[in-house]
């Protein structure tokens, strides 16, 4: 099996939404990153940092889904990254209401020995240096290094972003993000742009208006299903990352065709994510479920027309 | 050949954009509908209404193109209906700055007695009353009526929207407007709830974010052509529909399948609308380009996934 690691946040989520609230319930880019990836048939594991008062319940339901734990150091007497949020009405926008870093403040990721070797390596969002550091502990250059990122260290450490972003074959980022990065409000030449900046793949993620993959002049676009009801955003990036990671890391196939695969199963992933709060509908997912939704993919996107 | 009927504005538009200022130009639902659908192997007419400052050239513009013109009303002494706008930098939001409706204050639209059989006929924004009168002429209902209408008649005169919602085949409006129209958020529940109106078919635009399909369960979506310079987004809803329209005008199969290809005909169609101003980009399009550019459309969409 080839491995995967998946560096950042295991959290503390507090979410409101016009559904409802949740209490402390388990969140974090690596969580999502992570329990989405476990889908496919590859040896992954997390790296990340957390306080004592992160419950060993949390660390067990990753290690149920075949997550290595071993990079997750464990500060006595830190406390856990927490995060608490509110999303408005139509859930596209939210504000957040309290961050504190807490033990992720001195976060220090060091990769387990046996991971050193991986195929991929998927940089969850952090701080870049933070993710510059893991790439650095890897025996050579992984077959694919992946990043997310996002507009805050666009706008608190963008040199730093530059560096690590000129060593990654992969960035996923949203469309304003990917507009502030480039300067440039056409997508297309925001990708060619960034394109420019090192990633040989540009992965634009527009949320609830589907995911762009650019790879120089190829594009390929996935919509997001159309839900009749989307409870909870958190996590969805993340989650769509992680299928995309996953795929291609059981697949080892990094042809723009497999890319487009990899999107749209990152996609799939995605739509379950949103239907419940945090990581709930994540946990108990089953292989019926995934590919009944990758058939409604097909069948939404899909259409013949003979050109001559 | 299948005819197709016509109905809405021939007019006058003036535009701002970040990227010039128009004068006076040709503008008008029922020109980019009947610029769009005169792609296809079809017999179309316009029925609208236009003052004596109404060029010849344009009449002739669209005669030029195969489009009957006998149901084109020409008041004397009368001025032409004008609307002027100005884009904002994203391009996805407008202010109307002037809006004259002169002789169509008083459109009595007629349909030539040639046309009264026709096999679709395709409703332009109009009042809904003027809509109504249109599929009230005809010999028998047509095979398929397509309405587009706006926000402006569902703020203005709900009851006439509705009366005329109930007699078409197939709605098209955008998203905000779904949402209005239905007070449902989700497009799902939305479209749902408009085929509760009458419409078999409920095509949702989403302008960048491209256009959704709804039969019954049934849902297709196509994604807009991810562009490098958006100029001029006037007219690119109503270019759609008449792609979509002209589409099914010369293939009569009003299946799902059918109606999907439709719906990339015309967002191919609508992606050279927003390439120039105006109608610039729509008086001179080749087959070659329609063909090349649906190539990309495939590229972009079409994916392979085996699903056992």
């Amino acid at each position: 099996m080839n491995k995967l690691v998946i560096v950042g946040t295991c959290a503390f989520d507090e979410i409101e939404s016009p559904f409802g609230k949740t209490g402390r319930i388990l969140g974090g880019a690596a969580t999502f990153i992570g329990l989405s990836a476990s889908q496919f048939d590859i040896d992954s594991a997390i790296v990340s940092i957390v306080g004592e008062d992160f419950p060993q319940k949390n660390i067990d339901l990753l290690k149920d889904k075949d997550i290595n734990m071993d990079g997750l150091e464990i500060v006595k007497g830190g406390k856990t990254f927490f995060w608490k949020g509110k999303y408005h009405n139509d859930l596209n926008t939210r504000d957040t209401l309290v961050t504190e870093l807490n033990t992720l403040a001195d976060f220090e990721p060091k990769v387990p020995q046996a991971y050193k070797d991986a195929e991929i390596v998927m940089l969850g969002n952090l701080h870049p240096l933070v993710q510059l550091s893991v790439l650095q502990q890897m025996d050579a250059k992984p077959k694919l290094a992946i990043l997310d990122t996002m507009n805050f260290w666009m706008d608190s450490a963008l040199e730093d972003l530059k560096k690590v972003i000129a060593e990654v074959d992969v960035i996923t980022i949203n469309d304003e993000e990917a507009r502030q990065l480039s300067g440039e409000y056409s997508l297309v030449t925001a990708a060619r742009k960034i394109h420019e900046m090192g990633p040989r793949f540009v992965v634009i993620k527009k949320g609830e208006h589907g995911a762009l993959l650019f790879e120089g002049d190829d594009i390929f676009f996935a919509p997001a299903l159309p839900l009749e009801e989307v409870f909870d955003p958190t996590g969805a990036g993340d989650t769509f990352a992680g299928g995309f990671a996953g795929y291609l890391c059981q697949t080892d196939d990094h042809s723009f065709d497999n890319m487009k695969r990899a999107v749209i199963h990152g996609s799939n992933l995605a739509s379950f994510c949103v239907e419940k709060f945090g990581t709930e509908r994540m946990q108990n997912l089953t292989e019926k479920e995934l590919t009944e939704r990758l058939l409604r993919f097909k069948k939404l996107t899909q259409f013949d027309i003979e050109l001559s």
